[in-house]
């Protein structure tokens, strides 16, 4: 199978939204009146971003989600990607399953595949993802890391930590039980991008980044963009990890022999969430849990920003907490 | 170094055309109304696109350069790019010589970066490219490849097969006297996209697209798009390689113990041209010519559509010569 079949056979589709999508030099698209375009990619590699042997649904799957994480964090609605793939051989059975995976997630969220390259070279994939964000007299709603505020509420979505312990039961590093292991890979190997609770946040958060790197690390972004400082209370994102005992959402109680600094260390700074850490005012906090139910994605608040410079951990107690949570650093 | 500092001090660049560039989860675009964004991907992998030890200069300006070529393809004007980087290792200047490259085609086109990625792994650099196309009473004046019709002449930009010819000499196959390896060499490694051009054939050119696989192959995708066939004459197409003896072009003459037929095969399929081919009714003639004039680009007509389908090769004297040139294909 050449090329050109292989594209023909696994990645040509009508399209729906754009005006011109797979099989010419350039992809058309004519965004609406009234609306910006949000634009991001994301480069996932062969034994960095996941294992060699992984199942190929879902990388597909996690090759689109992880960019449809980006347009979630800016609350836009997406739209239509391009894939350039890098590819050692032609695997058909990979390729088909890699497709459908890749596919079943952009047909859930309306979002068209337009593009993109093929060559041979070691597995790689980038996706480029555009999204739709309204523009609200003359006001762009996208939500981006410079807008928070001294005295926002801190929030994160869904769960914490549950993705890095996956990875390091696959390391060999933890040893988890199959039931818990089968929760925690779902979060490492197909996570859901929070697409709908992005949306429903614009007009409401003041702040918003995904969660890829870890928690504090990305939040380090928000108070470098927005010039802010933080408190964060460790132990309520400790329990944002569903493995934890005492999270209400484990499956059972194990002793799983984990202390409660590495507990920490797996919500704070564990990556590959793909959640959405946001903030928005006090007087919002109605409008916060409106949208969490409108998006069926639970939310929970996790400290506050402050003026001054810094980031401050503090436990159950109110007690400070040291911050030696290193983010995740491709070159660190 | 780590991966923020990298994207800090290399390719943060303040934006004019965009609303936001490099810095957020997406970047944001407006296009203006009454345009069309055209959109494309091109992947570069080391060891197939390109030597792993070539200049990085030079690699920073093909990267884009054949991003720029699909654009210059659609008759699209070039607004904006992202970058997606997989690095080995974190070498500044490399770094700072494939950037310099890469920024200076940016600056020349007004093209400039508003994202991407970066991540550890095999070299691999992946750009998406954007450009506007004006819609002029709800028509798009993008140039597709659908559009040629029977009688259309057959043009193609500048020069052919000295990218291959170059390829050939340092893959030790051919031996090129060093002015003629400068000049081939110049054309695998620092292409010239044909964005001047492209933009010239709006309303002019029938169908159109970038010679990057090899002549032949590339208008093939023209005649299937088109439901049409074609007739080539070979021996014009030859006398456009710079390298051949006859072509005018060539800085001396040298007996270079190349044959007829492998000038015919640079010429035809050599691949990696970046040059572009195109159809227009013969009416059109004057109105090419001026396009070619106002963008400074030599064009030459080499043949014509036909509705009976089929690609027939012929020689200066009108003599059929066998087709048996292959296009390049990854996976072939």
């Amino acid at each position: 199978m050449g090329e050109f079949d292989l594209i023909a056979r696994y990645f040509k589709r009508p399209v729906r939204q754009a005006v011109l999508g797979v099989g010419d030099d350039c992809a058309l698209m004519q965004p609406r009146p009234g609306t910006q375009m949000a634009i991001s990619s994301d480069m996932l590699v062969s034994g960095r971003h996941f294992f060699a042997d992984v199942n190929p649904r879902t990388l597909g799957h996690k090759s689109l989600a992880v960019n449809l994480s980006d347009l979630a964090a800016c609350g836009a609605r997406p739209l239509a990607f391009t894939l350039a793939l890098s590819l050692p051989e032609v695997n058909e059975p990979w390729l088909a399953a890699f497709a459908e995976g890749l596919l079943a997630l952009a047909d859930a969220h309306g979002c068209e595949l337009i593009g993109g390259d093929t060559t041979a070279g070691p597995l790689n994939i980038c996706i480029t993802v555009f999204g739709e964000v309204p523009v609200v007299n003359g006001r762009s709603q996208a939500l981006l890391r410079s807008g928070a505020q001294a005295g926002d509420d801190i929030y994160v979505s869904g769960t914490l930590g549950d993705a890095r312990l996956a990875l390091n039961t696959l390391l060999g590093q933890i040893d988890l039980p199959p039931e818990l292991l089968a929760t925690a890979r779902a979060r490492l190997e197909t996570p859901a991008p929070r697409v709908a609770l992005g949306q429903a946040l614009c007009g409401v958060a003041t702040a918003a980044i995904d969660v890829s790197d870890g928690l504090l690390g990305d939040l380090g972004h928000i108070l470098e963009c927005s010039g802010m400082g933080a408190c964060i209370e460790a132990d309520t994102a400790i329990k944002l990890v569903a493995s934890y005992p005492d999270s209400k959402r484990a499956t059972g109680q194990f002793d799983l022999k984990i202390s409660t600094e590495q507990w920490r260390s797996l919500a704070l700074a564990g990556g590959d969430d793909y959640e959405l850490l946001f903030t928005a005012p006090s007087a919002q906090r109605a409008a916060v849990a409106q949208a969490g139910q409108d998006s069926l994605t639970p939310v929970t608040r996790i400290g506050q920003i402050r003026a001054e410079c810094g980031l401050q951990l503090v436990d159950s107690q109110g007690q400070t907490l040291p911050n030696h949570y290193a983010s995740f650093d491709h070159f660190a």
